[in-house]
C-alpha cells in the first residue's frame, strides 16, 4: 500500500475541508461536464455577463489597450484605429504609474486612482473621502477576505449574515475560523431587512458564547435582488452603532437598479447624514467593482473597499495584510479608474459610451421583468421582482413526492430539482441551500443574464421542464 | 472619551499583528514619504523591473493590446499598428475564453492555457505534466498562500523555510497560524542547502512538539541569488522522502540565469529523473510567474503553480480555495500563455522578440557582475556572486560604534545602516534582519535592476555613503 501523503484529504486544513461553495459547486461541476459530453449550457450560475454575450464597452477598452501597448501612441497612424479622448486618458493613467502596467503599483493601489475614487464617492454622497483609506483589489471578493481575516480572531467571532447570502461570506467566515450568524430576510416582505431579527439572533449568539464583531449586508441584494430603502438603511446603523458592530457594505450592485422607487443609496451617504454620534463612530467598509454595473468586466478583477471611522493603526495592518500580495492588478486597477470617471458629455467618446451603456441598462431591467413574470407563471413557483443586481430568486414550492424521491437519491431537495433542471435544459442554475433558506422552502437562483433574445426561450425550457417535474411528482395540474 | 473602536487595534486577528512583511517595511514607508518631500529614490526594494525603467516585450503587450480590444481585428486598418502573428495570437487566445477578457474564467484559470503551461513544462522537464493538476493565480504570492493554507492546521504544523528567506514565506505562515522552522544557508558556502542543518532542525522543532510537513526553497535563490546544483537537488527530494514532507518550489528566477556551469533544473525533473520510489511519493508545489524573468511583468500579476503526486481530493479541496474568489485576472493569464509559449524562429514577430529578451537577459548577466564587484570593493563589505535572480545580499560588517549607535537609535543595526544609507543616497533597499540572517551578522538586500547606465552612479553613491560611514564609526580606512 501507498504510504498515507501528506496532504491526505484526512490532514489538511479543516476550515478548508468544512467551507462550501456553492456557485461553483456540484451544479457547476456536473455542467462542465456536461458541456465537455456537448451538451449546450447555459451558464446562469455566476453573475457574469460577457459569458453570456454582453458586449464591453469600447472606450475602457480602447483605454486600456493603449496603456498596454503604450508604444501604439509613438505611432502616427494611431488616430486610424484609437479616438483621440481615448489616447489622452491613456496617457493620462500612465503617468499615475511608475513603469505602466508592468511594474507593481503600491500595495493599496495607485495612488491617482485612489484619488479619482475618492473625488467620485464625494459627488455621489456629497461628503469628502480620502484616498488614504481606499484599497484597491483584485475584485471585491479579495477586499472582504481582507476585512473578514482582521476582524476574526477565532471561532467565538461572530459575523452577522443575511440568509439567503452570498456564499462569498459563508466561505470565507469559514476558512478564517469564524462563526457566521444568520439573519433571516423575509421573502414575504420583499426580502427586506428586519432588525428585530438581527437583534434576537445576537442575542441567540451571546448565549452560546459568540461575540458578534460584523453585519454583512447586500445592497441591491444578491441573490435576492431587493433595493434598501435608506429608512432601512438608517436602522441598520442605528443597530451597528448600538451593539457596537462592524458593517460590511456589499454595494457591488449600486448601478443595478431595475426600478425608480428606491435608487441607491450608499451606506456611507446615510451614516453622514444621521451625523454624530453614528457618523463619527460606526466603523464601515463599503466594497464596489467593474465586475458588475453596465460594466460586467469580471475577467478584469478590478475593485475598491473604502474605510469609514477606522482606526489608524488598524488601516496600517490592513496595509501589511494587503502587501503580501504585493500588488493589485494593474490594468483592474486602471478599470476602476475608467468606472468613477467616465466620459463626459462633450467628449468625443461620450455618445458611444452613454449609447452602449443605457442599452445595457434599459435591457437588464426588461430582462428583470421578463424573468420574474415568467417564474410567475409556471406552477408552484412565486418570485419577487428583482429590483436590482443580477438575479432571480424565484421560491419553488416542491411536491412531497419530489423531496421524497430526492431524499432517496441522496440529494437535498433543492438540488434534486436544480440537476433535473440542468440534465433536461442545459440551463445551470444554483440551488438556494447554496445560499439559505428557511427550512422548508426552496428556492433556484439563475442570473438575468441571458441575452435578451434567448430570455423567452430559457423561460418555456424552464416552463416545460417545470410543468413535467410537477406533473411528474403531484400530477396533472389541477387547475387546468 | 470615544468608545474604543471594534476593530481597535488591541482587538484584531494576532496573527495579522503579528506578521512582518519588511519589502514593504519600515524602510519602504520611510522611501515613499522622502519621495513625497520630493527627493529622488532609487526602489531597489523590490523586483519590479519596469518601474525601474525596463521596457515591456512588444509582441506580448501587442498580443493582449488586441485581446482587451478585439474590435480592432474588425477594423481593415489594423495591420497597420499591428503585426499579423500578433493579431492571429491574440484570435487564438480569445478562442480559449467564453466571453473575452472581461469574462471570468474557471477558477483554475482558463483551460488552454492550462494545457500550454503543461507542454511547457513536458518540453522543458521531458515528463509529461497534466493540465488538471496546473493552477493560474493572480502572481505566485496567491498561489503559496493558497498550498500554506491547506497545509498548515495549526500553530503545531511547521514549514522549513531557508534563512535568509523571502518574507512572503513568513508572513503568509504567520497569517495562517503556523509555524516557521528555520534552515540556516551557508554563506561561506554560496548559500547552499546543508540537508544536514536541515535534518537537525526538524529534530529540534519535534522536540517543541512542531510537525514538520512542508518545505520552502527558492531556486534561483532570493535574496541570496545562489542556483542549486542537481546533487543538491536530489539530496532534498530524498529528505522530503524520508521525513514525510511536502516540497514547495520557488522556481520563478528560472529564466534568471547569470552563470553557465549550473543552468537552472526544475525540481519537478529531478524527481522525476530520480524514479520511484521518489518520483510517484513526494509531493510536491512548484511556482512560476511572469513577474520575473525577462518579462518582468510584475503589475499583470499573472502566474501558476503546478501539483505532483497531490491526494486528488486534496487537489479538489484547493480547487475550492480558488473558487472563493471566483476567477484569476484573464489577462494575466493571457501573459502566462505567453511565456510559455513564445514567438518562435520563422514567426514574423521572433528577431524583435528574440532581440528584445536577450537584451534584458545580456544586460542582467553584466548587471550582477557589476553589483559583485562593486560591493566587494568596499570597506568592510563581502558579497556572493548573483548567479541567478535579481537580487545582490552584501554582508556588511558593521563597527561596534555603529551597532551602539543603532540601539540607541532604537534600530536593529543593519535597519539603521539602510536608513542612513536611503537618506545619503536615496537608494530604498531592504535590511538583513527582513529576511533572517545568522546572529550577528548584517546583510543589505538590493535588487540588481537599476538600469545598466545607472549602476556605475548607484554603486558610487553606495561606496561614498558606505565609506563615510565606516569613517565615522571606525575612524579613517587603516589599510590606506
Amino acid at each position: 500500500m501507498a504510504p498515507k501523503k501528506v496532504l491526505d484529504p484526512e490532514n489538511i486544513n479543516e476550515n478548508i475541508k468544512k467551507l462550501v461553495y456553492a456557485v461553483r459547486g456540484e451544479l457547476y461541476i456536473r455542467a462542465s461536464e456536461l458541456q465537455k459530453e456537448g451538451k449546450k449550457i447555459i451558464f446562469t450560475n455566476v453573475g457574469n455577463p460577457h459569458a453570456l454575450g454582453q458586449k464591453p464597452l469600447t472606450f475602457p477598452r480602447q483605454v486600456v489597450a493603449l496603456c498596454q501597448a503604450p508604444f501604439l501612441m509613438d505611432d502616427l497612424n494611431v488616430d486610424i484605429l484609437f479616438p483621440a479622448d481615448a489616447i489622452a486618458r491613456a496617457k493620462h493613467y500612465l503617468s499615475y504609474t511608475s513603469g505602466g502596467l508592468g511594474a507593481y503599483s503600491d500595495s493599496r493601489g495607485l495612488p491617482g486612482i485612489r484619488k479619482d475614487v475618492a473625488d467620485f464617492i464625494m459627488r455621489r454622497d456629497g461628503y469628502p473621502s480620502d484616498p488614504e483609506l481606499i484599497f484597491l483589489t483584485d475584485g471585491a471578493s479579495k477586499g472582504v477576505t481582507h476585512l473578514l481575516n482582521i476582524l476574526i480572531r477565532n471561532e467565538n467571532d461572530g459575523v452577522l449574515c443575511p440568509i439567503p447570502q452570498y456564499p462569498l461570506y459563508s466561505a470565507t467566515i469559514q476558512l478564517v475560523g469564524g462563526t457566521l450568524v444568520p439573519y433571516y430576510l423575509s421573502e414575504e416582505a420583499g426580502w427586506g431587512l428586519d432588525v428585530k431579527e438581527m437583534r434576537s439572533q445576537v442575542l441567540e449568539a451571546r448565549k452560546k458564547g459568540i461575540t458578534v464583531r460584523g453585519l454583512v449586508f447586500i445592497n441591491p441584494g444578491n441573490p435576492t435582488g431587493q433595493c434598501l430603502s435608506e429608512a432601512n438603511l438608517r436602522e441598520l446603523i442605528q443597530f451597528c452603532y448600538e451593539e457596537h458592530i462592524v458593517l460590511l457594505a456589499d454595494e457591488v450592485y449600486q448601478q443595478n437598479i431595475y426600478q425608480d422607487e428606491r435608487p441607491f443609496i450608499s451606506a456611507k451617504k446615510v451614516l453622514m447624514d444621521m451625523g454624530p454620534p453614528y457618523s463619527n463612530n460606526v466603523e464601515l467598509a463599503s466594497f464596489h467593482t467593474v465586475s458588475k454595473g453596465y460594466w460586467g468586466e469580471c475577467g478584469q478583477r478590478g475593485a475598491y473597499f473604502e474605510l469609514t471611522n477606522m482606526h489608524p493603526k488598524t488601516v496600517d495592518e490592513l496595509y501589511k495584510v494587503a502587501s503580501i500580495a504585493l500588488s493589485p492588478n494593474v490594468p483592474g486597477q486602471i478599470f476602476v479608474g475608467l468606472m468613477v470617471n467616465p466620459p463626459k458629455p462633450g467628449d468625443i467618446s461620450y455618445p458611444k459610451f452613454a449609447e452602449e451603456s443605457k442599452a445595457i441598462l434599459d435591457s437588464l431591467r426588461r430582462r428583470a421583468h421578463m424573468m420574474t413574470d415568467g417564474f410567475n407563471s409556471c406552477r408552484n413557483v412565486t418570485c419577487n421582482f428583482t429590483e436590482g443586481a443580477m438575479y432571480s430568486f424565484p421560491k419553488i414550492k416542491l411536491p412531497a413526492a419530489a423531496i421524497a424521491a430526492a431524499k432517496r437519491a441522496g440529494k437535498a431537495p433543492d438540488v434534486f430539482y436544480c440537476l433535473k433542471l440542468l440534465e433536461a435544459t442545459g440551463i445551470s442554475t444554483v440551488p438556494g441551500s447554496g445560499f439559505g433558506q428557511k427550512e422548508g422552502t426552496f428556492h433556484v437562483r439563475t442570473t438575468i443574464l441571458p441575452s435578451e433574445d434567448d430570455i423567452p426561450e430559457v423561460m418555456r425550457m424552464f416552463k416545460t421542464f417545470n410543468e413535467d417535474f410537477m406533473a411528474q411528482y403531484e400530477g396533472p395540474q389541477s387547475r387546468l
